[in-house]
């Protein structure tokens, strides 16, 4: 084992500027590193976090997994999958340094002794070698299934608490599959780990335009006071993707549109957009407020979940000009499936600042475009004064938080149209995220963990309140019949249902 | 004289789009016709509407002047001066049926004889070759000193009422240089006119952007709740000029800058940036919301003039790496000149909006940019919540209404540095007018006049009330030393003692 590496990476300053912190050293032990998040995401999101210069020295990788194979084996994997991910040329010197961070070891996560024994040795033995102090990051990269057995064999294998440095625990989503179960997974969790060590990704947290919607909300005086039902007509936020269910119809069967998209990434949306001011920008006053928030969300009315729910499911259509397929012909979906790939749903927030204002949450795959964005509508201007010249009445503001592809910010007012006497036209007030200074979300997510800072992720009670809510309406919708389960056209905007949803408001989704 | 001509202005539909109305068919009189103005704006405006087809069938020119000539020479001299005033090759066969509306008339302006016979009768003998219906509009390209006159000959030769037609007349700036010559010029004009059919010039009013203010405040929901006290800190209003005196020196030494600017323009600014909502978009109540502003404007404390004013006269300096003379070496300008060529004001308004609120208003020539902006300074937010990553506070935002030279929308807000943790940056969200559609302000001002549309001109009772506000500082600061008079170097922001006025308050400029 080589100590010292060719890159000092804390030579130079962090290129980034103001803020990206120096984490402490640590150990990243992967469960799950023979798998593919691990060799599409995460191994390409720590070589690019170690050629900028972001990771802190002692830093090292020990992955795990059932199959047999050397740490080289391991790293010719990586390499392959780095290679397949990278957009650029994959600087050859710069990964011999990173290969050696890289570590490998087999074992079996249903067997105590394994954790025990080789584990607990391989990575002591790593420790000394690198010089980490103690700190581990362990991040459960597998399917949710046997979560629970890392838990419990972590913590009696005493692997849960630090001796000298600090523990921590990094779990992907899904977290729970209904409030029954993420219970469940949060009490067994909860045996072995404080919260304060756990680390529940949502990768939605981890965009800038999401980690930005508080910093424009509390750092900008212009917004927050009109930021209430007074001026704010309704919210809607849309997770729309063209992307079918691609490889995994294993685990979209199972789970669909709302377990998959609303209870974590739209409710987080929804919860940053929403929330109350928090007394200050840290993760347990913000994790407060989301709280807070989830718990002043109206319950879905199931004696009529038509009011507030639509879901669907894609046909055959088109995406770009190409024929694609419906969901039923997917490989792996069942030709009389009632999974749902579509929902629009809405909610009220019963408190005094959102009381009557409707959020329309809507996602779904195989639509007409990809976007992610939260559309702020504005009541309309409470007296007409141009009404000679405009008998169509005007346009109300929007502002627009994109989240994806295209992050950043658009305020749609009316001005002047120029050249014309009293005629008003719509126009956007732009602003873009410069693309090349971000981070990508996995990227956020392993230095926010190396850090310590949970801003971007999820507390215990933050996933049981949104299953809570959303548990008991999965459960009307899935006991209907398959009548009520709509079909639209792959390509387009969603089910009719979901217009009418809006219409019957007097309102309209925003075009994709 | 030919009645058709090649082109039918209306054969084609407006090609501005909405709402450019059509005006009746007139007559536009000129005074002062072989004049700088006629050739260099007038004329090249005329053509540009004539070209794009938004003057009336049966409309035509009368120029008068004291030089004699045929109606030939005057279109030759005309021509030439359109040449030199076009961006764009001049369109030859355009021209032709254009030059065949082009007329003109000898006469002496004090000459009451004149008017009752020449103008009287080359004007009705015009009118019935042209058919534009007894429609007149006289317009004032003289030098102030005849204004009286021609009010008085036109109003003794009944020329001032129409006789089956409509009756306007348009009257260049300035409309007086004090508060008692100003209102002799409107007695003088009200004894033969009616304020409808007056047409004060104010060519800022005449802008894209300025036009836009009130649109811009009463369509939109999103800016009218903040305009206010409580979330307004204070407004800046700059028109900066790098241009010296240029030929203009008789002129400008006994106006001087508030006089040639703030009077007139910069007031004007003050007004639709400040007032009321008017109940309907147009003439009458939004100058009687003027009126009421500048009623409000608390009356400058004329024993302590230095906390209100500061002045300055540019002395050499370099714009663009050209050395430029200082003004007292301007030809034509006194070498012991006390004339100011800079002020900046702070203004107040007494009234619920604004109590408290500073307005700072500076114009200057040979500054550092040509700019017209005003700059809405938002309040800072209440709470820091932020504040372990910001020790040096947050910037407050700012909304930028931008006159000219790029006319448009900015609005300057805080956001997320990217790639950083918990860092801001401010970022501008922008709107640019598209420019090729814009009419130039003469083109607004002969066309709403064409229209009867006065929302573009100064009414008396307002010319009246800023020149009350601004009469007595004026001759306050004229009754001072020389020695007050700061000399500021050309191509800087000003005198330092401008930068001071903010200062004391705890506020900077805009930098130019």
């Amino acid at each position: 084992m080589n100590k010292t590496f060719g890159v000092n990476p804390f030579t130079a300053p962090p290129p980034l500027g103001c803020a990206v912190d120096t984490p402490e050293p640590c150990a990243l032990v992967i469960f799950g590193a023979s798998g593919d998040l691990t060799k599409r995401k995460l191994i390409p999101s720590l070589y690019r976090l170690f050629k900028n210069r972001l990771l802190p020295p002692g830093f090292f990788v020990l992955g795990t997994g059932r199959t047999e194979m050397p740490s080289e084996r391991f790293r010719e994997v990586l390499l392959a999958g780095l290679r397949e991910s990278l957009t650029e040329e994959c600087d050859e010197a710069c990964w011999r340094d990173f290969a050696s961070l890289l570590h490998y070891q087999s074992m079996e996560y249903q067997n105590p002794q394994d954790y025990v024994a080789t584990l607990a040795g391989r990575l002591s033995s790593l420790e000394q070698d690198m010089g980490s102090g103690g700190n581990r990051i362990y991040y459960l990269a597998t399917p949710p299934t046997v979560y629970e057995n890392i838990f419990t064999n972590l913590g009696r294998a005493g692997l849960s608490t630090g001796e000298g440095g600090s523990v921590k625990i990094v779990i992907e989503k899904p977290f729970g599959n209904d409030l029954a179960s993420a219970q469940k997974l949060n009490k067994t969790l909860l045996a072995f780990f404080r919260e304060e060590q756990i680390f529940r990704i949502d990768h939605y947290l981890a965009k800038e335009t999401v980690q930005n919607i508080l910093m424009f909300r509390f750092a900008n005086s212009l917004f927050e006071p009109l930021w209430n039902r007074r001026y704010i007509d309704h919210i809607q936020i849309t997770a729309a993707e063209t992307l079918g269910i691609e490889q995994r119809a294993g685990y979209y069967e199972a789970a669909g549109v709302l377990r998959d998209m609303f209870q974590n990434h739209i409710f987080q949306l929804l919860a940053l957009t929403a929330l109350e001011p928090p007394a200050t920008f840290s993760a347990p006053r913000v994790r407060d407020e989301k709280a807070k928030l989830f718990q002043s969300v109206r319950p879905f009315p199931l004696d009529r979940p038509d009011d507030c729910a639509v879901i669907g499911q894609y046909g055959r259509g088109s995406i770009d000009g190409k024929e694609v397929a419906g969901y039923r012909e997917e490989a792996g979906v069942a030709p009389d499936s009632r999974t749902p790939t579509y929902a629009a749903l809405k909610v009220f927030i019963d408190n005094w600042r959102w009381q009557g204002v409707p959020f329309y949450l809507r996602s779904g795959k195989r639509l007409a475009a990809r976007r992610t964005e939260i559309a702020i509508s504005y009541r309309s201007v409470p007296h007409l004064m141009f009404s000679r010249a405009m008998a169509g009445g005007i346009e109300p503001n929007t502002l627009l938080l994109r989240v994806q592809p295209d992050e950043g910010i658009t305020l749609e007012i009316q001005a002047k149209n120029p050249g014309s006497r009293v005629c008003l036209t719509p126009v956007s007030l732009d602003f873009s995220y410069p693309r090349e200074v971000e981070l990508d979300a996995y990227e956020w997510v392993l230095l926010s963990c190396m850090e310590g800072d949970q801003m971007l992720f999820v507390r215990g009670d933050g996933v049981d309140l949104s299953w809570g809510l959303l548990t008991p309406l999965i459960e009307q919708l899935e006991s209907k019949g398959a009548t009520d389960l709509p079909t639209y056209t792959a390509g387009t905007d969603g089910p009719m249902a979901a217009a009418q949803l809006l219409e019957k408001d007097g309102r309209k989704w925003r075009p994709l």
